[in-house]
């Protein structure tokens, strides 16, 4: 509230508080022309309803909740826009969370949203641990749509990608280039975005007569100077000729192990990674990347979710849309 | 609400409802083994206060929202992991939200805020129009803080980096370097920290004897395709050896401008930007760039938050960090 409430309303307009609430929660009882007058002064006014006390039977905090791991990626920070771009043809404002993978912050934080805080959540869930029981629970009290990262065990929907093909096709992509030793870059193990990505190459391999080795993949977590050294000590000890990452966030740290030990990309080394980074064709050399359709995939997501809370469609099969594989010169041949 | 109420918990432990919400408030009324027991199970059941009912009296939504013009920014998405950090640290929750330099969503924005919904407000302020009058009324009804882009005229408590003389440095640093010509993208008009940035520039020109020129100062605005194609006509009509940046958002651009145009970077023209970008030393050639220190300043604006929550600090004088200028090959003479 601005300072301004419903009984100062009224009394501007010369008329009771109760026409004026009834005014503002477009009633029949009241005119057209008088809710003219109430809303036009109420936007004067800078007039923002209480949600305390009209919510309870009104619930209209016209806000979504869209939930990521980080801002500070190029994937969920597009798709946040795709978002944003719906929802404002709803008149809703989006408010975002990093979880930081953090599934008890998850928790917490989608737990303290209830009760008309916000109407309804997008979410990109965290790779910690599988919170499908709570999110199972969660979307009967309110409105859920999964992008990106979902649960596939449970009943709500997602909008996803072709991560396996993504994967394979990047991986063949790499093998017809020459590459006979692909280090694979392993995350997000505990949803289904990283098992099919990685069975993907696995598939790709073997379907070149390849044989996968445990030691050309690498678990990966959040710590980008970890990673870097990571990196580092698998491209010493086992020689790959070629890197998939299956993260956005590996690209700059698979860079910098590279140059680090002077090894040249694509003569020496040849790397593609799943991004949306801006920055992708000004690297030196420019990176081939897997591309996500990601502000389509928020504008979808948020479609979906603004349709049930209109209810307008109940659950539905997760839709997935394509990824493309950009050709730039990290990989050589292009 | 997590579908669990006081009833719930109270008939469950055997108290009365009244004791369970005094036992949660943490009433001097209570003894603290029937508090402890009342937590453990709130806790165990995953009991969350219901702000409609509760909070009218004790507001503790324990959330504060920060705003910022684009989450894609390296800049802010740092100052945003810094507020968290701190937040964190006193158990409370981070909404993120974007104003995309839109003044308008900024005021119905924080106009929804109020009434407990989050407890404080910490802002990086759009460039769209001045809101000054907006946030002045507003720090009376919830504590604000600003940081990096803030409001000089108004009594409310800022952090921000020295944005004067940062942009002096780096343009005496382009004149060592031997540029007579330097472009200068001007973005950030209507706040302190664009028209500081300004005067840098134009001040480090004079004291090298330098007529600071209308044709090398250039509008830059929020599309990024827009921005390349002004920046190549500039390159092509006036011919600068230099372009200093005011903001990250441009560097991407002024690298496109000039490979699009076969301009080389050194030899041919030499660019520094404002920029916290992970990606300015993967660059070709590396950025160099004015960095400053985002999280930090994220930090201490949480810092300035926590203590006007607690009551512990009422409005104070901006506080001054230092950025730093990080010399690569984009300048050449590193």
């Amino acid at each position: 509230m601005s300072g301004i409430n419903i009984k100062q309303l009224a009394h501007e307009l010369n008329l009771s508080a109760a026409s004026v609430s009834r005014a503002l929660r477009d009633s029949h009882e009241i005119s057209t022309s008088t809710k003219e007058k109430v809303l036009a002064l109420a936007k004067k006014l800078n007039y923002e309803p209480n949600p305390f006390a009209s919510n309870l039977r009104h619930p209209q905090s016209k806000t979504i909740a869209v939930i990521i791991p980080e801002i500070n990626n190029h994937f969920f920070s597009l798709a946040v826009n795709g978002i944003e771009d719906i929802a404002r043809k709803h008149d809703f404002h989006v408010l975002i969370y990093q979880s930081h993978e953090d599934s008890e912050m998850e928790i917490s934080f989608t737990n303290r949203m209830l009760n008309g805080r916000v109407e309804g959540i997008l979410i990109s869930v965290s790779n910690e641990s599988n919170n499908s029981g709570h999110f199972s629970d969660l979307s009967k009290k309110i409105p859920i749509v999964f992008f990106d990262r979902v649960y596939e065990n449970i009943d709500v929907a997602g909008v996803i990608t072709n991560d396996y093909e993504s994967s394979f096709n990047a991986t063949q992509y790499l093998i017809n280039c020459g590459c006979k030793r692909i280090l694979y870059c392993k995350a997000l193990n505990k949803i289904a975005a990283g098992q099919n990505r990685l069975r993907g190459y696995i598939d790709a391999l073997q379907a070149n007569g390849l044989l996968p080795d445990e030691n050309l993949m690498v678990n990966v977590g959040n710590n980008k100077l970890t990673n870097k050294q990571l990196i580092k000590s698998h491209l010493t000890s086992f020689k790959p000729d070629g890197i998939l990452s299956s993260v956005e966030e590996m690209a700059f740290p698979c860079y910098m192990a590279c140059n680090e030990l002077n090894l040249r990309i694509p003569e020496d080394i040849k790397i593609i990674s799943f991004s949306n980074l801006e920055s992708a064709s000004l690297l030196n050399p420019p990176l081939t990347t897997i591309t996500q359709p990601a502000f389509e995939m928020g504008q979808r997501a948020a479609d979906i979710l603004f349709k049930k809370l209109q209810k307008k469609m109940f659950e539905t099969e997760d839709q997935e849309l394509k990824s493309i594989l950009i050709k730039r010169a990290s990989t050589g041949n292009y």
